[in-house]
């Protein structure tokens, strides 16, 4: 089965926002086993848009677009894609109610401009819209899906995750099984050399390392009928790579770090109060994206300034004079002084230069130390990162969870990958 | 002048990666006046790459391929273009020259894989890439333009800087302008009815709306021969938009809220302190994204237990007990406590709802409470939002921000829109 994309929006042709649909999308229908082999951007203009959308009609078996279901007049995907189908465009009053709904829950009444996106090409299935007004729809016409979604990535993924990519995934003759293993603490190029015998020979199973800041993930991907079958196939090459690389390995399941370490907390019964500096409130915003994470965190100080550090943390004066605010002493204080001013069992600290100001002769830019108590055990590690202010804070904010996640391994007996240990109060 | 682009690399349509090139190349093709119509993303597949080239250099007079020409059996753009050119690809001994002396640069031997890197097409000028092994080319035929860039953003970016947009802007008849405005406290269909007329009867202005969480922004644009034509007919478009819809407008330069917001605290010399809770450290990753923010930013103090909020902000357990924590009182409380514990002189604070769970039957989910203080003087607003967490988490910082603009204008008369000032000490 051939699938396309069309993303729909003069934003995109202008170079206004990055179209970060087009890589959601095509992830997600490569998950199910679809191959996709064109993306398309276009702008709100009726006659390109057409001629985009019947070309991709032609070549492809299933089209998705993203975009122009708003309800503005530059919104013109519903009248096109009826217009390509030959088709009406019906309204169906059900979807009129629900927009109206939507509005009202925030106190607030529908305009009336809104009433256009309850209108669907003849035949189509609405897909709901629980985050936003846009229903998207689905239309089968001579053999081939046309699925429409918004431009909004939160409501695009939605529909996608919840109803598309199950349907679609009936669809596929052998669907893809993957398995997303994610790593911190060592580079794309350095997992890659390790690894390489095994993304060079690979049998039916596909291994494919990329790499964000502070994060490699390894794909590992295989065509088979079921998911007994995929299992018995990816777990051989599972092994053989934590094998060599298992101890920088942080997820198995594709989970990022702070779902990890919040269950980690969890399971553990164990409470968490943060002190960040450099990463600004990141730490706390990573921890506190996760439902129902207020079982286990109870607050995060960003304290900037050092007053800050001394009044809310209690930092000791004489460390900052002595030590400066971006040491290793200041970090363990901080940490010390999140768990106990906030009366958590764990604390968790980063101290650093983000940059592109603030660097001495003796401390560049990118020099970030990271601290974490576990009851009366205390840890802190110095990293020297490269990058801009917000790559700088990003893979800080990743060093300190993973110090968290391997300091409450180490309580387990987990060998500590580098980890210097300080044992108790300083 | 109709261009268009062509990406190319398998990656991109896995959703391997994000497609920045296009958005980088497109900002570039509009800052010199041509119109991209279209942007294509093919795999590196001979049949396909021809087919897409040929319709794009069918339809548009310049086209720009970006990916496609390194040193591997993948790398097809050359032989692709030469083709459906219908030249023949020639060797450029002083292209292997140049390769040859990067690898020297670096202590190694150029590989004869990528002596294929100095083949171009007949009639080709070679576009020089001193910061990478890949050169590009530019070939007119037929009265078309074909340009080609590596895939690697800094080799693209350096040679469409330096060699591309200079040469293309001589053939440009009249550069696009462009201006953009942001809104936050109004949705885009009620942005929109306001301003319906100037949408619908544009003259050599466009006026454009686009929404995301929180936030409206209006793209208004023209082409002019220059920047002085260009402002005398935007000025009136941008006032009439000013007079019906300023004052939910919180930049004219495309600034986002936490640059806004931390210039006017710089221009009043005035530091501020910020409380979260359900929005968990977004609030001082917005406001610490910002380089130099330590000039006014002292802290936020993320208060997600009950407990946190009282023994680090001093919030009263009177007012928790008596209001709960997602209250007015509450958010007020929290606002002068993050002031007077960091000693800021002004508090921002928010409390609310974010889910899924925490919902009660009076206080649903969504239900947020922002406060502002500068000197004595107090704001609050309660605000209920749609969404998931995140879009709720994003919201809320926005309003949150929003809220201390205004209060920050109000003690110089703006008018408050629906701030309910509660004047002084709670």
């Amino acid at each position: 089965m051939r699938a396309e994309l069309v993303t729909i929006g003069t934003e995109l042709l202008l170079g206004q926002i990055v179209n970060t649909n087009a890589a959601a999308l095509a992830a997600r229908l490569t998950q199910v086993g679809l191959d996709c082999y064109y993306v398309t951007t276009v702008g709100d203009n009726w006659t390109r848009l057409a001629e985009v959308l019947a070309q991709a009609l032609g070549r492809s078996d299933v089209v998705i677009t993203s975009g122009g279901l708003g309800p503005t007049q530059d919104d013109l995907t519903r009248e096109v894609a009826a217009a390509v189908l030959g088709v009406p465009l019906e309204e169906r009053p059900e979807l009129w109610e629900a927009i109206q709904a939507y509005f009202r829950a925030t106190g607030r009444e529908a305009p009336e401009a809104n009433r256009k996106q309850a209108f669907l090409p003849q035949g189509a299935e609405p897909i709901p819209n629980p985050v936003g007004t846009a229903p998207g729809f689905w239309v089968e016409r001579n053999g081939k899906i046309l699925i429409a979604v918004p431009g909004v990535p939160r409501e695009m993924e939605w529909m996608v995750d919840h109803v598309i990519l199950p349907r679609l995934a009936r669809l596929a003759p052998e669907p893809l099984h993957s398995r997303v293993l994610r790593f911190t603490g060592l580079g794309e190029s350095h997992l890659e050399q390790a690894l390489e015998d095994l993304i060079r020979h690979q049998g039916r199973v596909t291994v494919a390392p990329y790499a964000s800041p502070g994060e490699v993930r390894i794909r590992l991907s295989v065509r088979a009928a079921t998911e007994a079958e995929a299992q018995s196939l990816l777990a051989p090459v599972e092994e053989a790579i934590l094998e060599r690389v298992g101890r920088y390995c942080f997820s198995r399941e594709n989970e990022p770090l702070e779902v990890v370490v919040g269950r980690m907390l969890r399971e553990r019964q164990l409470t968490l109060g943060v002190a960040e500096s450099c990463t600004g409130g990141l730490i706390g915003h990573r921890l506190t994206s996760v439902p129902g994470s207020s079982a286990y965190f109870l607050g995060s100080l960003v304290t900037y300034a050092n007053s800050a550090k001394e009044q809310i943390l209690g930092v000791p004066a004489a460390i900052l004079e002595t030590h400066g605010a971006v040491s290793r002493e200041t970090a363990l204080a901080m940490a010390q002084g999140a768990r106990d001013r906030l009366g958590a069992a764990c604390g968790l600290a980063v101290t650093g230069i983000a940059g592109p100001g603030g660097a001495t002769p003796t401390k560049p830019v990118g020099l970030v130390y990271v601290s974490a108590t576990v009851g009366e055990r205390a840890w802190v590690e110095e990293h020297r990162f490269q990058g801009d202010r917000g790559s700088i804070q990003a893979r800080s904010a990743q060093a300190a969870l993973d110090l968290l996640r391997r300091a409450l391994l180490e309580g387990e007996g987990f060998p500590g990958r580098g980890v210097e240990r300080t044992g108790g109060q300083v």
